[in-house]
């Protein structure tokens, strides 16, 4: 089986940002509300975080069960890891997700400042300072025959676009809007040179993207 | 984790029937031509049977791909089984499906008329002459944790929606009419008062339809 690039569960504001602007250890979002952006996917029965069995089983609970399906790695920039920028402080901070990280497979976080890789339960973060097609190459192998998902921020997805490196993506978009921040779009339709599209809105009032290469 | 019984992929005419009227060796689903009813399956990248990697990957791909997902045992029919009626002539027949059926797991067959079991590759029927409770209880031990997947027909369907022991469906509406044949139900409507609801147009013409239990 071919392995894959894919992009999962990525929620962007109807005005195409993924985060705001002023991202702190107290705000991961900056001036965008998590719980807003995302209350599609901590509605359903499998959140990204937390217990599952609670919440909804309709059509978005597809999708947030499809999260992990044959991921056997992750690809994610700077920014999703922590609020830290430039060189390390210190290698204290071990990403938001506390003991248990909810990836459960080898993370690559892409900086230009590298430190050691470390272990948390079953996900282990290594830090790499290289070009997209370089740490595809190294977590398509860390992944060992399973796909690998891209998980962003959107400065990071829009680096792999561009590098003509992505298969699918499904990227969620929320009903509200952000002004400013980290923009994956101006709008989708930049993508349909390149991707075949569905467009599915849902109950919850979110409408899911779905991309796959032409 | 609990076992859930869960119905997957089962593909309704816009009308309500699962298979026409008529089964027989030539035609399985009767005067309903299955390449009509099923055909959104079978443009998608995980076609019920034959190769992947070949079709769409918008918003059917994800039901179809989803159809293995955790499931452990399959319970069906007699009449999914085959197209034989009454006390069985000989044990030749071993179902549809050739040397390699798309199960993968256990299948119980409801039947008045019990055979020995028999293995084709990774899967194994098993022939119950039993209530739905009963027949539901083996085949969760058999899936050894895993969830229990409800193949169908729509008789068989019913039987267990009568008995309170579906916990969630994914029905499809085809937009088709049949006039005629086994019916899953008049309107979904009827399911109302003990399920939630999704209802999800996809771009294909087919209308999912997501229940889970209130």
């Amino acid at each position: 089986m071919t392995q894959l690039l894919r992009v999962q569960n990525f929620t962007v504001s109807s005005d195409g940002f993924g985060a705001g602007e002023g991202q702190s250890l107290e705000k991961p979002f900056g001036h965008a509300d998590p719980g807003k952006l995302l209350a599609w996917a901590f509605a359903t029965d499998h959140p990204p975080v937390g217990p599952s069995g609670r919440g909804s089983r309709g059509l978005d609970d597809y999708f947030t069960r499809d999260y992990a399906r044959n991921i056997g790695a992750e690809i994610m920039g700077r920014n999703k890891f922590g609020p830290q920028r430039g060189p390390w402080q210190d290698h204290e901070w071990q990403g938001w997700w506390g003991d248990e990280p909810p990836f459960h497979t080898p993370v690559f976080v892409m900086t230009h400042h590298t430190r050691p890789s470390f272990t948390l339960s079953d996900t282990t973060f290594h830090f790499v300072d290289d070009d997209p097609a370089t740490v595809l190459a190294r977590a398509k192998e860390a992944a060992r025959g399973r796909d690998v998902r891209l998980g962003g921020g959107a400065t990071v997805i829009r680096q792999f676009l561009d590098a003509g490196l992505v298969d699918t993506l499904h990227v969620v978009v929320a009903p509200t809007k952000l002004g400013s921040g980290a923009r994956l779009w101006e709008s989708p339709d930049e993508l349909l040179d390149r991707f075949h599209q569905d467009v599915v809105p849902s109950p919850s009032g979110v409408t899911h993207h779905l991309f796959w290469r032409k």
